[in-house]
């Protein structure tokens, strides 16, 4: 069984496979009419424009990196290092290029014969191309490395892996910040001035700023939240194996089970993730929402079977099965908590509409509140499977956990990435004027969208925590920490340094979305004060401007947050010695956790406010309560789609710079 | 010299005469003409009447909690949390009383020959009544207490006194939260109605809420802050006599030498603000700016200079010297650095002017950064006083830096307590329209009343976070802990808990005070509506029942977070043992202070946006900028001024709970 795992590169290969498949057969389905080409075009060229020009940037970024773990720690660690960069940089690119082009094929899907169900499986094959890729891509990667430097005996520990993790993790950070000051540039941009200042609908295809909405869309939500969730997943995979070769015979066998375990899993999460996918060809006639809550719950219930069975066949205790199932059982209960706190027809969102009838004042003050609240019951859930899954089978069983969380991915982040292609969609069936039949189906998919948005934004967090606690774990370990003890002043001290970081991290990356989008103002304006006949729609906006006004700021202002995070725990590491830097990763876990939650479920929950409104409550549209939202809504777009994400990359890359780094201190 | 500390009951005494002498000279200064005497009188009742009606309520806490510790601890611990209590509610009741006489005569004195001068005086003065109160009391109770207990020998240790820290901040975080929840109530509600709906101006007699809002300001920020800053003293006090019993001669000096100092050092805070007190009689010609600084400056000084003669008198080495200094030093830089970040003029408030041009969204976003930026700065200097006084002595370094902080407590609240009354004789002199020479003189006092009680605010969370590092270190000793190892998973688990609690409190008090905000909405519509010629100003409004929508919701909304915070620890302790205990008391801790940080930082800076706009910038006063600052105001509302300072309370309840049950788990 333990050699059962050298397969796992051989299962990503397979995968990959079948991603290509699907991917050829979405570019075999009708594209529409030309005017949904030449938009379609425009989205995929500005997504890839972006997606070249960031990867220009990281490519320095990783050569500097590689070069100073080469000579600091060793080359291997270096090599490791670029393929998780490379692994998570194609993960991306292969999904953008799905997305980019599974949006228009949903729309055109929704305009002909296909109709819901046409639309509704070709945004979600669209996104299984991303869910597979970074799924399969994740097992190739550590599948190889670890038969290279473990199986075949090339290295002189296991630790060399780490820096594949590491790899993953930097690429994370500048795509997801990037690609959120990106997304939200352009939102708060066109939605400003489009809809308050010129009164014209959302996307609508006059306003310059919409293409540029719409690549962000993908820029964010689909490269962005991939890197993340890969990052998670081959974090959690290479930290279990790291605890796993430490811990003996503790757990009812050896550590070549323990290390074998992971990806084990991971290969039967594939194996699930596949069969959740391939049942959409079944579900896809049903009510959208059903169909894809019923394609994880299959993939969730078959890893489970499967686990189960692996776990035993290795001979390792009930505890860690356990741990598995908690680990699996977590995520999905944050999920439903994110559900919970940012659904329309929930108490929650109830409230913030209500208080939306006194104001703009109410109504942010009711969302923030919200999302206060919103902390609290998914921290109790990590706290709860971080006691029992370390009670059942000790720091492995809180990295086996994450594991458990995140075997899945690969319909995970499918689902995921649904969402943003739906969302897409309904943007080119607006522009292109395809009439209320087809919108009302893309409407209907975009909607659900939002609620799968949530639930992974939730997930992604909740996944975050545990893998950068697991990351943690390893840490202890690979510093040789007996304690990190928090009667000690250096811990604390590096507790307060560390609980700090996250806040100035948010409030970067708020000002930048702040700073960019006045830019992006400005431009949209001026475009509509002096290109004769833009609003009569005969003449085009220059939309390639907004485009290249959105990539820059996120290009440029991506760079200091990265960087901080990288230079932070070196820094505490060597001024203030190794306990001090634990401290420093236990404060910008839970304030990481905290402001990520706050902000993902704000910003969800004001989103949902304004809809309800939309929908008809308190006046509907044009209703002051309706501006009020709107308002709400603006605030929260920031928070939810460019700081609250990146706080999940800022508390994993922390740890696994300390964690790789550790030898060092 | 420790002999000498037997004496800190006479100085307590002392300073109480010196207070009651304050008190008899502002009672026979003029109060101005009818109409102002009626103002004053209905704030003064109001504010009386809430007070007695929450000391009710308190009343059958306090009792409650005292079976509770007699049974479970013993009666004398019970006998120290009852007098805890009764000194903290009669601190807030003198400097309620002489707040409420001394807000019409500072108007009266700005209106008569006295002129700023004697405005400035009559404020300054008014708030020294609360200022010599609590550091009297403080050194009365903990006097006594400790000469009764220790030095008599009627205790088996010196834990008994601990439960005088947990009945002064029981009342704290009622006095705290309810104050807020009472004040911000009535101010959000007569903004919304009167500046936003009735197009009145602020203070306008003819809106009902005004009275209450007026009541409120004392309420929450005379007794609420109050409260607090008593809570921190004495508790600063307290854990370093309680860590001092066990140090040995580790120090230069024996144990008594340790003991000592803490009441030594408060003993000479309260010479050193005495004489900063008197120099206002010379200083109150200056600028008022100036004079204020200056007092606290000579205050400062004062005391630093008998601090070194004392300490060396004590035999104890130079390290402890050095934290007192580093200790009074820091609680004077967190104060720059919330000036910095919400004063006017400066960068930061500047940054959410600019964004205000854009409207609402941008406002707040921007808002919203800077109070995230904002935590980062006094976050490190919390790290750098701890590692250093730790250094230099220990955890007792740690505790007597707090004690260096809060020893001058006297001036600090005295000018803390200014605000507020200077803040009130504006509004009456805009209700008895004294004319724009006198709204001059009291304008200019109430607008430097706002830096001061920015100022107030950052010292008061520095104070509120190292008192509870040092409750937090004194229970690591009572609860006889080697270690809070954040490599065990009940540590990690219990840290998540803690982080939790900051943000549910948070979450309570704003939805508090949104809901009663309403009620007070509605209630000033209807009289608004109902009330015939109360617009043309013939007829007055019931501003009674506006007071009592206030009350009622203050008194019944602050005991759900009250409970919380005394509950929370003793259910992590029973069930999940000290060591998750301690974790959580230091999750508790970081998130609190983040928390406390943001919501005081952004809320002072959205409202110096607004001022800084209502001068002219952008616009002025009913610009589009302006209305936007407006809404940002309204939002910083209850951040500021109920769910912030609610976490300065809690973090020190959560922590004194702790160390006086510490026997129990």
């Amino acid at each position: 069984m333990v050699a059962f795992s050298n397969m796992a590169a051989i299962f990503g290969i397979a995968g990959l496979v079948l991603a290509a498949a699907i991917y050829n057969w979405i570019s075999k389905q009708s594209d529409g009419n030309d005017l949904m080409r030449k938009l379609a075009g425009q989205i995929h060229e500005g997504a890839m424009v972006f997606l070249k020009r960031e990867y220009k940037i990281l490519a320095i970024f990783v050569v500097v990196v590689f070069v100073l773990l080469s000579v600091a720690i060793s080359a291997k660690t270096g090599i490791a290092f670029i393929v998780g960069a490379i692994c998570s940089v194609l993960a991306g690119f292969f999904g953008m290029n799905a997305a980019t082009k599974a949006n228009v094929r949903t729309a055109a899907a929704a305009n002909s014969g296909g109709g819901q169900e046409g639309a509704l499986s070709m945004a979600f094959f669209g996104g299984t191309v991303m869910g597979l890729s970074v799924a399969s891509l994740g097992l190739l990667g550590v599948g190889v490395l670890f038969w290279y430097f473990d199986v075949l005996g090339n290295a002189a520990n296991v630790t060399i892996i780490n820096g594949f993790s590491m790899g993953a993790s930097s690429i994370a950070l500048f795509a997801r910040v990037g690609g959120g000051i990106f997304t939200k540039t352009a939102d708060v941009g066109a939605d400003l001035v489009g809809k308050v200042e010129a009164n014209i609908p959302e996307d609508d295809p006059r306003n310059p700023a919409v293409i540029a909405d719409n690549v962000g869309d993908c820029v964010g939500d689909v490269a962005g939240m991939g890197a993340d969730l890969f990052e998670s997943y081959v974090g959690a995979i290479i930290s279990t194996i790291f605890i796993g070769s430490t811990i003996g015979t503790a757990l009812g066998a050896n550590s070549s089970s323990a290390m074998a375990l992971p990806l084990l899993l991971a290969m039967m999460g594939l194996i699930a993730s596949s069969i959740g996918i391939a049942s959409m060809k079944v579900l896809a006639s049903k009510n959208p929402a059903v169909a894809l809550r019923s394609a994880t719950g299959i993939a969730t219930i078959i890893f489970i079977i499967l686990a189960y069975f692996i776990t035993s066949a290795l001979g390792l205790n009930a505890g860690v099965f356990g741990s598995v199932l908690f680990g699996a059982a977590g995520g999905i209960l944050i999920g439903w908590l994110t559900e919970h706190y940012t659904g329309t027809g929930g108490k929650p969102v109830g409230e913030i509409v209500a208080a939306s009838e006194t104001g703009v004042a109410t109504n942010i003050i009711g969302g923030f509140a919200v999302g206060l609240e919103s902390v609290c019951a998914p921290l109790l859930v990590l706290a709860i499977v971080t006691l029992v899954s370390n009670g059942w089978a000790g720091l492995y069983g809180i990295s086996i956990a994450a594991v458990g969380m995140l075997a899945t991915i690969g319909i995970t982040m499918s689902v995921d990435a649904y969402g943003p292609i739906a969302d897409n969609a309904g943007g080119i069936t607006e522009m292109s004027e395809l009439g209320p039949e087809t919108r009302k189906i893309t409407d209907g998919l975009d909607a659900l969208g939002n609620t799968t948005a949530a639930i992974g934004k939730g997930f992604a967090i909740g996944s975050a925590a545990l893998t950068a606690l697991a990351f943690y774990a390893a840490y202890t370990k690979a510093a040789d920490l007996q304690q990190i003890n928090l009667t000690e002043a250096k811990v604390v001290a590096g507790m307060f340094i560390g609980g700090a970081i996250p806040f100035l991290i948010g409030a970067l990356t708020m000002k930048s979305v702040g700073k960019a989008a006045f830019i992006m103002i400005q431009e949209i304006r001026r475009q509509f004060r002096e290109i004769p006949g833009i609003m009569e729609g005969t003449a085009d906006p220059d939309s390639a401007r907004c485009i290249d006004i959105s990539t820059q700021a996120a290009l440029k202002e991506m760079v200091l947050p990265g960087v901080v995070a990288v230079i932070a725990p070196i820094v505490v590491g060597y001024l203030m010695g190794k306990e001090a830097l634990g401290g420093m990763l236990a404060g910008a876990l839970l304030s990481g956790v905290l402001v990520a939650l706050l902000m993902a479920n704000a910003g969800g929950a004001w989103d949902n406010a304004k809809k309800e409104i939309e929908d008809g409550k308190l006046g509907g549209k044009g209703s002051e309560a309706h501006k009020a939202a709107v308002v709400g809504d603006t605030v929260g777009d920031p928070m939810k789609d460019t700081s609250g994400p990146s706080m999940n990359i800022l508390i994993k890359l922390m740890s696994i710079v300390s964690l790789v780094l550790a030898p060092l201190f």
